[in-house]
């Protein structure tokens, strides 16, 4: 679990700032972390109050806190594709941000939250200072086929990395993703060129999803001390 | 399954051409499939006189027909990495052979296969005539995330494919993967530019792995009515 810096109070401002953006009607895919909680029961308050919007679910974590907080959830299937609705926004978190790209993956969600925060017609980032970067310099959570794991070590070693497998805490061995894979953090160091690095790391056999979120965003709500600040990049 | 065209005896002799490459000592990858599977009983035939050889499965049939043959199995983690002795060649059918390209995935284990496939350091393709073509014409086998079905089909339509997801037989609903996955099988038509197809598919969100193997094989063992013809692309 991402439990890292930002006070609450920013993380709140963050999450309030983005559920002011959802419009009535609206689908809205439901990211995963402590801000994107915010997001979340934000949402909910606002559905107490009248607004009409339906949820999409990135995590068994977030669609728990969806349902306790009163949103009607959907299922991707019923909301992309031909006739569907589609999802009008999505509003999640992110471990680092630097300019539009992000890194995601703390809380080992990042394929599902991918496939909803690229699914978006909007996507939103909620986050406090403590996330904001000039580079992208964090390790990378790169989720992979539980068969896959020298393999892909040996990739991410080749591409200049340096993973290390998630241990579990309540659990004996590895953290397993709600899809039944393991993740290895990969320290690259300062990311120069996160385009590439992500394509690397797609094309690389047993990777499922990387955390890397290049040119995904379109508006960053950033949380601060006495207010909120928007970025659209 | 893939039960498609070729004579069985154009598989067998491709079979046994591919394990007559194999050396005393070598770890060696094995395919999945029909043609695969000669390979797999041919490589026992020649432990039980004497070969020393051991096997990496690439997936729950052929390590079921390894066990059977008598090939002394390791899991991918004890050949691959740091002072790991690596795998030596690994020997695998195809659906398609174009040049150096391949559609895999007919027996939906591709992901596996490519993850063996290309760590090994040689990679022998076991073919007979009725999969070679000039150019990849058959769809093209996409492993995905169960959650993300809509917006990968939805991608693949973009990419100009047209998406079908593969039912099950002997089980309702569809095929499920040995890693938990489904597949959606993709017809691109006649496939021109395989690489930039290859890195779209990976990169799109919720993709696992595609069938598409571009320029991984580096022989192709083709048994004909009378004999064996080997092609290095």
């Amino acid at each position: 679990m991402k439990t890292s810096g930002g006070s609450d109070a920013a993380k709140r401002r963050a999450g309030e700032s983005a559920a002011d953006a959802v419009a009535d009607g609206e689908v809205v895919g439901l990211g995963t972390g402590s801000t994107a909680a915010h997001a979340i029961r934000e949402i909910g308050d606002r559905i107490d109050a009248g607004l009409d919007v339906r949820g999409v679910a990135t995590s068994f974590a977030s669609r728990e806190l969806a349902l306790d907080a009163g949103i009607p959830l959907l299922d991707l299937d019923e909301v992309v594709g031909p006739d569907a609705p589609g999802i009008d926004v999505a509003v999640d978190g992110a471990d680092r941000v630097a300019g539009g790209d992000l890194i995601k993956g703390g809380g080992a969600a990042h394929a599902r939250e991918k496939i909803v925060d690229a699914a978006a017609d909007r996507f939103l980032v909620v986050a406090d200072p403590s996330k904001l970067s000039a580079t992208l310099d964090r390790p990378v959570p790169v989720e992979l086929l539980p068969a896959a794991r020298s393999p892909v070590a040996a990739a991410v070693r080749e591409l200049g990395g340096d993973p290390v497998l998630r241990r579990a805490k309540r659990k004996d061995g590895p953290v397993v993703t709600d899809n039944g894979n393991l993740v290895l953090d990969c320290d690259f160091g300062e990311i120069d060129d996160p385009e590439r690095l992500a394509t690397a790391l797609s094309t690389s056999p047993g990777v499922v999803e990387h955390g890397l979120f290049v040119d995904l965003a379109d508006e960053i709500h950033i949380g601060t001390a006495d207010g909120i600040r928007i970025e659209r990049p």
